[in-house]
């Protein structure tokens, strides 16, 4: 008797700065099982960058078709370029058993969790707000003023981390992919994921 | 700021010859930060069976005086022998914050989360019936029919595995082992045990 596996669901969600692309980086090295969700941006691409890794560079006719027929899960407009989570593998791929993992800002989270009641979500914690400020600083890319508003904001979302199945704090990076994996190892042995097992088991006498 | 950190309970059971000392034996070897509670029984000790680590066996006399004076948290007549978990190490242990695990039969299994409600329950499955019956063979502790009348027990408790939280099989004892040591590293995560932290976070600025 074969049976499909259920999909499993992984919003990974957290402040900026929380470190979330490099938790992402490395969990991807370590389990290449793992299946990461990737955005679509209307933006151009830059030289570095690879279609299909980092984004899936697609024109704006093409990405507001995609919202116009509920293929965009969630988006958000930046600069003038859309930014959005793509429906349609994340399905394909939970329908072929897989595991995903949806890297989304915090505002996004609480959509993505109503579209996928299953789902199983991960607040990612900075260890202090002192170190928060630190990593800011340390990308500067942004200016003092930018810092300050997203310390700010970053307070407001670290309160909703309740609203999350599991909170990792993201101190040492191989501790906090190790937290992650342990997640995703113990839910694939939630017991409604393996309810399927009891009449195979039953039945193999 | 300190604050007492939540004990955590784990609830083990499945099957007679599941592998449920197997399991706990590996498991108490590769982390000794987890307490094990030992169970109280009426049953004769088994040739390779230590009393204090497989359970306490003690006489029926004793038995029936424990629960008299509420010092047992649920017992189980099983085959005609008593099977009790004592209370007091229990809370003891979980009021310093520890992991506890405590080894039951399916049936006292329903009791002991009514009374530890945030306990975490995992089901260990065996691969199949045909394995189950090959280590009880194994045994060679028990008779034919006492086989037979435990694979016809195990059916019953097999369908029951969906009431626990997570299904363990235990097919290769390493990976059953990992699973569990996943489960457990995974609610020590989960948001509820971890909300303190929010506070702490903000504040360490």
């Amino acid at each position: 008797m074969k049976i499909e596996k259920m999909g499993l669901l992984i919003i990974l969600s957290g402040p900026s700065g929380s470190g979330k692309d490099t938790v992402l980086n490395e969990l991807s090295k370590q389990d290449d099982d793992i299946k990461i969700s990737i955005s679509l941006t209307t933006r151009p691409k830059r030289d570095w960058e690879i279609d299909g890794v980092h984004y899936y560079f697609v024109a704006e006719n093409y990405f507001l078709r995609k919202i116009e027929c509920n293929q965009i899960l969630e988006y958000a407009v930046y600069n003038g370029n859309y930014y959005g989570t793509p429906k349609s593998i994340i399905d394909q791929w939970l329908a072929n058993g897989e595991t995903v993992i949806l890297k989304i800002e915090v505002q996004g989270a609480q959509k993505i969790r109503e579209i996928y009641p299953d789902a199983v979500s991960i607040f990612l914690m900075p260890p202090s707000m002192k170190i928060l400020k630190e990593r800011l600083f340390k990308r500067e890319s942004e200016k003092n003023d930018e810092i300050q508003r997203r310390l700010s904001i970053a307070i407001d979302e670290i309160k909703r981390a309740t609203e999350y199945n599991y909170i990792v704090v993201n101190d040492l990076l191989d501790y906090a992919v190790s937290d992650i994996r342990a997640i995703i190892r113990a839910e694939r042995q939630s017991s409604p994921r393996l309810e399927y097992l009891i009449n195979e088991v039953i039945e193999n006498d």
